[in-house]
């Protein structure tokens, strides 16, 4: 009967919403949202797709509408594709961004060209050069969605799924501070899945526990992201860290070549407690993104050498191509099976209709809750959504060292957005610069950068 | 089963928790937590009674533990008075502090002396002249209660009662930082019962609502306490308060008099809507209370002025005797029936236990969740209480002139416990001059304040 | 031969320099600046006198012209009247504004209808009813001149005299961020000159010690500025304070009635050592500007009360008509004679021109000189000119209630920027109803106002 | 006239005065000291030479004598050695520090062990391994000499000369709050001297300037300062700067091995140019500094690649050895001559002392002349000098991407202060770490700290 519990009252809008979904041709994160809505039964409406594919767009509505018809979906949903931004979003109720940078091959670039000039990125998707040349291709893109916003549904949400998450969310709120929009990733979430491992490892009433089980205070930028307290039912988790570093020392634990044959994906925590073992505050994101935000992971000399990292380099070839339109996709929906996505979105959406509050960890301007880094930047901590909106919780001070590193790169994303804005390519350039992964002579960063530069403006 | 709800896992210190009550003979507050502890099935263990009437804690734990015999009591706790505040500390989990100043006498004093100036109050017990004196009383109890808590029970959790609530809990981390320690105060739940009210006014399908389903930001400082945003269910109430400011016109709306025979704590959200209609924002505290923290209200010509914004001034003589021990109450058991009190203190303890987290508006200092005020100064705000402990929820910024009124007495009182620690009553003046009440003449303040003390010191 | 010195470079620009002066009709400070003109003999050029009353901007510059013919004036200047701004203000190196408000009769407004209501104003040109008006009035004119500024001459230097000072400046920034604006007052001298006599009074080696000697740290707002520290000649006069203080003990020092035959400007630091004794540091602006700044002065029963602190209540008598056209005074140049003005605008000219560096106290934007008031508000601090422009000395902060006491003044005068700029009535009288002079009930506040609102419209 | 003159009172205290000189046996700054004092005929007193080489400072106290016995000597000054260092600062007026670090061995290690690693350093005092072993090394140095300074001569001001300048200084602060402490360097000297030259080249009316007469905003920390602004006698120097650079490019503008013959101290602005196209500010200390405080100059593969830059590394063995004592010193004061030693000291002394005025730049806890770097820090600006004390002046913010790598080496700096006051060798290693120069692998990382400091525990 307390405050959080499911609301008597029912929101007038649950029903008959309108979900505007910007990047709705993809296979992915598409289909998604189709298998949770088909399985949410308070919430019924339209999703409109809009993709500059608009074929891919069109068959996602058709497989979302023959899921809809299947026996087992609880959910009430149309789905329709849409040639424009504007009508897509007239009206919506929540926006979701979920795009891919139009030509694969630029991903390539941004992998393979400063690999020439020793530069090793892991993503290449949120900082080092591809985070930078992503930025600076995603900034007018998301002006865009935030001026079609301000005109078609200024009280909407907007939900962004697209890195780099941190420049991509300041855009929207740049382009239009009114704006209200959060940024999801999912990164965090293996963190609480460890922490429910150490509390059955060091705890022994401990059993079973599931990841929403355990609370921990997140904070930082996205990938960059840092736990310093975890709970598990009264029980304090974060002190069991140190005895679980020395069980898995030595760091780093393997040698060049060990992870040849594993997923591109994979990740053992190695270089997150290998920064609690410098920093007294454990790393909170993939290895493979913690990697790229400072200098001494990725100065390698050979690319199997991140390897003793326990990840692996992910190479340009494991990103073209890999979602080819699936033409066949609407005969099979017959095969399709109902799954539990562990995507938060409808979670969200309710919380924010105010039927049942929600806690989770978002991207959102910064009004307190890192109360030393900069107010209006985005930043990464827990929040509580309610039907009042998104209210972050507070999560102090980041720590000496760990302050001066992400706030490193706060100034170089509110350089690119500044420079985004403003067309300012020699403005992106000191932000490009003082990238930690930037350690090049400065005439080799200048080629670098005029290089990406040119890759892109050819698409 | 979102992050939120129950946990699967109890908490391993749900029975066998010790509670450690300094002011545990107050009838009171003591009785409400005899009532509360024993419907609550989920925790047991000991109640540990302090007070400086040692007389009166004996008879609150034979009262409590024949209230835990009776059939209809689930709870199963162990009642026990004591003569030493360390015993009773000693190994707590929680520690309740809920103490009056023991003579009455002083604050009558309180009250009496300033009207003799023209300084007339409504409460007295947190700013003003009263207020003033009441923190130089509180502040080296409570140094007392810290360093005692740090002795025998650091990680215990402190809940504050007592006013002047800001000034005692500040008091607690002053003496010893790592204290975990909160404040709580009612004031701000009629306001949810006020737009619950709005809430069915306002909306078709709004009835029947509970205080608990509103959703309400609160920010300031304790009795000086602001709302900027309230939800039904994703209802927007805030919206209608232009309305209702119109309906509720005009403000002051009674005469001299009308209050006469109405309660001393008859409160009609006159000054609460005035402060909307002024400053745009929802003063959030009894109208008592805010009335005492601005010039204009209170600077009258005669007591019943007042009346004019529907309070009345409390007279010392309300404030005399009003709670004279009971010396029957044990034989009276049998006519003691449990009711709902109102109380959050079980669900607070629950949610810092592990067992269900609680959202609520406390006391607590500041990391952020008042970004336009002092880090560590003691706000009141909304927090996310879990087993993690304590996390405030961002409010944002004060605007501009209520920042401007809160941070004065936030200067005050921050004042006040540099006074009280460094025992300097010169210092201690210059907060007395500059509370917003104190309007003498400076020879006149100075006699008021030398009076105040000097009445204090004899007790 | 140290950098303070002269410097040998003369600066290019110095002579045929080009002087705008806005309201320059006045006869007060139009003659002053004749007179320092004339007797400086390394600047020279062209003043061009702008006024609403273009005759006396006239008789002001054939005054000028003739002046400049004596045999015993050096300078070598023409002085022109213009009927437009944009073109007196042309190509200026500095423009000069003081201006005077043009219907005498609202100044008296803005003292005897507050005064209908009790609450009197020894000044009322800079906050109070008084100074709020004022504010409201300027706020256009000060923004007019930033535009022209903006388009005419950009990288002039403006000096403004006019109050309220802190408004009018602030108002120039608000329209013309790069504008390079200082605001000059005089109330900082006589605290020198005490400061000169306590160290011929306390030192033994000490005498006939000029003002230019004494070095005193200003902080604060104009008119509510504080002093902190003070030294001559390497001997720290600022401990001598507390005996200084005993010495004029008792304060106030008056009966009402005593200063009866005393000139309005009377002053004899009652409020400014009463404010040391109050809070530790020094009041430094007259005692009848400090008065208005806090409520305990001014909330007197009848007039003359005030003069217990050894001034008077300036009565708008006293401000009309007080400076009537004086249309034979050209006739009488003769009679003219050179003096020290103790006006710096020609030092801080020959400063800004790079000709020998300056440092006295001015009006400017902080940009962390007081280190806990906000950026960008208009502070009153020391700085150095130099031909690099304006660098304020770091002043530090201002102690707890000093802080509380101005940051209401600098929230207010925020406010009525933006109410001002905003035309937004309901806004300003937020303002209003926050000065601490205005102890008034809510009705009748709302009344004053607009009666004083009304009042000015009809010019 | 004007308040920055000489001022008629001599200062009571400008004769009889007592100069502590902790590090009084070096033969470089004590010359120095030695030689200014000799021409300054408004200070006399006594100059207390300590030492841990006792002898060394018995020579230079007989030189200091026999020089003062000279006819062109006007100062009156007697040199004395002492063997105590409370005995030396008994009652001082003044305290310099200019010390080396005893072994001189620990410098070799400093710059020789980090190359082992692929680290090289340009100078090795400041910051990188060379400047973090060193401040482990000074931190309890200085601890000590604030400590005898709070015994012995509370009041005194304290001339630091040694580097690590900033976390020397910071050090003493640190241990006692109250200390008058500044830090003098002159790297930022040349760049008035590169201003003088930019004058006379574009100038034409510029002939002949002292770099006395240029003035420029100093901002940052010792040795990684900006210039953003700069005047010659009203004239801006720095809208030169981008003409300027375009003549001096390419840079880099030297090959490996050109600079092998040049001394080990060259400097050709190159990096500070290079900084200046970077980020659009100047870098304002010699570029074999700067080159330590980012990542991008100093990761080479060999050590004569720096010298593209114009510069050299300084190998240890120009280090060691350097100073040798001679002892035939006091045997050859005929030969001695005085010189201007363009050392600032004496002026200093001067203004402090009320005499005159002077303005230069120094290192001086932060108090807002940086606005957006904590308070207290030591920041490098400048500063107004007078009897008052340290003044410093305003300079603003430190822009976007400078301020993220100004911010890394405070945050460095304020970590070494607490570890080296905390004798905390990981949380050392924090820092150590996270220096840029340091982008090592952990384990090397680790590997590399552990035996600087187990060299250093040899000594
Ligand atoms: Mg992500
Ligand atoms: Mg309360
Ligand atoms: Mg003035
Ligand atoms: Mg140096």
């Amino acid at each position: 009967m307390h405050e959080l519990g499911l609301q008597n009252g029912a929101s007038a809008s649950a029903s008959e919403l309108k979900i505007g979904y910007v990047g709705g041709g993809s296979q992915g994160w598409a289909h998604t949202l189709i298998n949770d809505l088909g399985q949410c039964s308070d919430l019924s409406g339209e999703v409109a797709l809009y993709d500059v594919d608009y074929e891919a767009a069109t068959r996602n509505a058709e497989f979302g509408n023959r899921v809809m018809e299947r026996a087992d979906a609880v959910g009430e949903w149309r789905f329709e594709a849409y040639q424009e931004m504007d009508a897509t979003l007239s009206a919506a109720d929540f926006v979701v961004c979920s795009i891919q940078d139009p030509p694969d091959e630029t991903f390539k670039h941004d992998l393979d060209v400063p690999q020439e000039y020793g530069v090793y990125q892991t993503v290449g998707d949120t900082v080092g050069p591809g985070g930078t040349i992503r930025a600076l291709r995603a900034i007018p893109q998301y002006r865009e969605i935030a001026a079609t916003v301000r005109e078609e549904c200024p009280d909407a949400w907007v939900i962004n799924y697209t890195n780099p998450m941190t420049v991509c969310t300041r855009a929207l709120y740049a382009e239009f501070p009114d704006i209200n929009a959060i940024g999801l990733c999912h990164e965090v979430h293996p963190f609480q899945e460890l922490f429910a491992e150490i509390a059955e490892r060091y705890i022994k009433t401990a059993e079973d526990i599931d990841r929403e089980e355990i609370d921990v205070t997140v904070k930082g930028i996205n990938h960059f992201t840092w736990i310093d307290a975890a709970d598990w039912a009264g029980h304090d988790l974060y002190g069991y860290l140190d005895a679980e570093l020395e069980r898995r020392k030595p760091l780093p634990g393997y040698e060049p070549g060990d992870m040849a044959d594993e997923s591109y994906w994979t990740n053992q925590f190695q270089i997150a407690f290998d920064l609690y073992d410098r920093f007294g505050v454990l790393g909170a994101a993939g290895d493979r993104h913690l990697a790229e935000f400072v200098p001494w992971y990725l100065s390698i000399d050979a690319p199997e050498e991140i390897q003793r990292w326990g990840i692996r380099l992910t190479p340009s070839s494991a990103r073209v191509g890999g979602e080819t339109p699936d033409k066949m996709m609407a005969a099979r929906v017959d095969e399709f099976e109902f799954t539990e996505s562990g995507e938060e979105a409808i979670e969200i959406m309710r919380a924010l209709l105010g039927i049942e509050p929600f806690k989770t960890h978002l991207n959102y301007p910064n009004q307190g809750q890192i109360s030393n880094l900069p107010e209006d930047i985005i930043v990464e901590t827990n929040a509580l959504l309610t039907g009042k909106g998104v209210t972050p919780l507070c999560a102090g001070d980041l720590p000496g060292e760990i302050h001066s590193m992400v706030k490193r790169h706060v100034t170089n994303q509110e350089t690119l957005i500044e420079a985004g804005i403003g067309g300012d390519l020699d403005l992106a350039f000191q932000a490009f610069l003082n990238d930690p992964l930037v350690t090049l002579k400065r005439e080799h960063a200048e080629e670098l950068f005029t290089r990406l530069v040119e890759i892109e403006r050819e698409y």
